[in-house]
């Protein structure tokens, strides 16, 4: 939950607005009609080619054509704060009525009053607190109705979006491309499986059994006779940086061959997928692009990506430059 | 880890030479060839035409047909003892060369001598010392082809086959009848996934990562430069009773609409399928065919049926007799 501290740091900070790209037509029969011809769509387009021809060396069998993503900076905006910050922050305004208590107690305090110093503060230890109040000791379908009744009401400050549009749609169409040459596209993000899995089959057609990420510890319980899970206030699993190949091990019981992140809690993910047998493919998206989505990379206290850039570069994994690979960055830029 | 404690006793009890029954040919269309046409075979195909069905109120979309199958004793045979066990014991056997101090430590001198009783008189410390002992201390790939390699050359006594062709033949047609309706089949067992994966896809048609079971404790090392998953002497999950709903909620993240059962370690995986809204179908198998496999129920230190078929019983679940509802148990029976 470390990321979680650093990026409250960031919450509310003044945003710029968006400049509108154009996006010409798709060429047809273009797999990615939203990335630009240059070297990250052709790396993807000859490795997809490379491992679905039958006969050739390089063929992988379809159950062994695993893919892994991130998701937050990889999939859907993380900038200027994990959405799932974001929730629980709203989440604590909302449950304040019912808990006088937060007036005088921080981390609670300072959201209320909007004095993120202040909940900085108190470290770890308030992050913690802010995740247990916001989505434990309750039933996992009464969080799941909170996460989906959130996502369909709150906006983004800089693009006045539902977080949900804040997708990226070259991503959508690479996990689709996948997807139509036998690959089985997974999410394995830091984030709490709890929050990702009510809204990710309908933004990324990924199912909820094929998200990976932490993880509460949850119980079964007996409520008016019926048995629910609960939510406790633990988090069983922190599914970031080593505990990536730990939770995809877990999880999915196969070793990727393909796998797709941002940030260096994404480092580990690649180098397990760089150490399989046969052809493997590493991507890091490179956040390049103030005008259409966000710059940030070595020094961010989000998403930060430093040692893995340095990696990707060494090894020749595929960087995408967000400014200069995609054609455009969302669906709802026209 | 108790069900290994109680079951360790039946090892090794001399079992009497199955009789083998007529297979006539499958009905040309059949989908379920080796069941007969009882109840049974009429509640499932009935279920599967009404959530198939298009337009019908009882319609399930695609995504939603999840199948939960407990493994041991449903998917294949768990008499006299749970395959895993037997695996445990024939390494221990294998290991022994490397541990001398064995000879003389409970509970691998009674494996070694033979005498269970000393082994069972060691209590759930001694199981947990040779789980550990025999599945541990390894990376994930190692333990994989230690069980790739058992399960390839050992043999259960009784009818002298490798364990991975004691699947049953009715159970395997299920599997496939539902696959090919659009449900998604999974194993929730409370076997180790370490120790089902291997075998799980050719055996079932059931991916690894479709396999949710206990599970042991991993992390992330680095070996010869390289990075490997490490499996520790620490049991992280245990997926039988209400940890099967637990599981599944974790690693599915939906209800399953039907689930299949053998034991009182999948009655709660049962009540909180029943629980759910709309369609569902809970299935038992009943052991009762000491011929063609075994018959065992209320009182068996292994597979214990009592509390799950009382309510079985008094809520209309189906339980499926093996010896009036299957025409025959393995594909190996002509």
């Amino acid at each position: 939950m470390k990321k979680l501290l650093y990026v409250l740091l960031s919450i509310y900070l003044p945003v710029a607005v968006s400049t509108l790209s154009p996006c010409p037509a798709a060429a047809q029969g273009d797999p990615l009609p939203s990335w630009n011809d240059t070297a990250p769509k052709k790396n993807i387009i000859a490795f997809v080619e490379r491992v679905t021809k039958e006969g050739s060396p390089d063929f992988v069998p379809i159950p062994e054509r695993i893919a892994t993503f991130d998701n937050d900076g990889t999939l859907w905006v993380e900038s200027p704060v994990y959405t799932q910050v974001a929730f629980a922050s709203d989440r604590v305004k909302e449950l304040a009525p019912q808990h006088p208590e937060w007036k005088t107690q921080q981390p609670f305090k300072g959201i209320l009053e909007g004095d993120m110093k202040a909940v900085v503060a108190t470290g770890e230890k308030g992050i913690y607190q802010l995740v247990v109040a916001t989505s434990t000791g309750m039933t996992e379908e009464e969080f799941e109705q909170s996460v989906s009744t959130w996502i369909a009401q709150a906006q983004d400050r800089k693009f006045k979006r539902h977080y949900n549009e804040l997708v990226y749609q070259p991503m959508t169409e690479l996990l689709t491309y996948l997807r139509n040459n036998g690959f089985k596209t997974f999410i394995v993000s830091g984030g709490e499986v709890g929050f990702m899995r009510p809204w990710a089959e309908k933004a990324y057609g990924i199912p909820s059994e094929q998200v990976v990420g932490s993880t509460m510890k949850t119980e079964l319980e007996t409520r008016d006779g019926k048995p629910v899970i609960m939510r406790l206030p633990q988090i069983s699993f922190v599914d970031d940086g080593p505990g990536k190949p730990v939770g995809i091990d877990t999880f999915i019981g196969r070793r990727p061959i393909l796998a797709f992140g941002n940030s260096d809690g994404d480092q580990q993910m690649l180098e397990w997928t760089a150490a399989g047998v046969g052809q493997r493919m590493m991507l890091l998206i490179h956040h390049t692009d103030a005008d259409r989505e966000y710059a940030y990379d070595r020094t961010s206290s989000v998403g930060k990506l430093d040692k893995a850039l340095d990696e990707a570069n060494a090894k020749g994994w595929t960087v995408v430059n967000m400014k200069d690979d995609w054609k455009h960055v969302f669906a709802f830029q026209p």
